[in-house]
């Protein structure tokens, strides 16, 4: 049902300063920025040189997840993705599975793609992303 | 000189019982369980269908780095990994840059790697391991 890991992603306070940082300094190659605004977060997609990104994503506004993950938590990594073909039948064998969802459908993400989180409550504490890219 | 991600690591506090959730639930693959003594953890390596795989990591003894995370933050991610080729000049590199590097030099790590980490206080908050595999 896994066809590999799409990213991790990064919280962070500004993603001019932070894509500066990650991609001057460090070594990450600068993708593509979206802005979604039904997640609230404006994001910056680099690449590490293979086919697992840096996702970083700055909150667009006090309500969204990740600025309330950066109140709390302070900067970080907040998940990873992994990428999946067919979406809805692996949340249907998780759910079957009695995994708790975060999102019960495919919410529209970053870049076009069909995504949905799983509650950290049934992985260890992680927040896990399913990723359908188009 | 990024060639990719090696991994996401994830503290556990039962390699067993993640284990079992990751492959059996969830739906990763089991590769290979090693013990690092220099690091004082056991660790599953467990592959997305990719390049990039999850580490499950267990505290050895109440030293381990991991056994603080867990008392601090508990179970979840940890760090993530960048495959490099050759370390030692990616370390040269950023420390010209004024990155902070937790090891100066490469360490012993699972499966014969030669790892180093960067501080977070360098990276936005992330715990960024180079990983240079044999």
């Amino acid at each position: 049902m896994f066809v590999g890991m799409d990213h991790v992603g990064v919280a962070v306070k500004s993603l001019d300063e932070a894509v500066k940082l990650y991609c001057d300094v460090l070594g990450f190659k600068l993708g593509s920025i979206h802005t979604v605004t039904e997640r609230k977060v404006k994001v910056a997609f680099l690449s590490s040189g293979g086919e697992t990104g840096v996702e970083l994503l700055e909150p667009l506004d006090r309500g969204s997840t990740i600025a309330r993950f950066l109140e709390t938590r302070g900067e970080g990594i907040h998940h990873f993705a992994i990428k999946v073909k067919n979406i809805e039948a692996v949340l249907d064998d998780l759910r079957k599975k009695g995994v708790t969802l975060i999102d019960e459908k495919p919410q529209a993400g970053a870049g076009g793609a069909r995504i949905a989180f799983v509650h950290p409550k049934s992985t260890k504490g992680v927040l896990l992303e399913l990723c359908e890219r188009p």
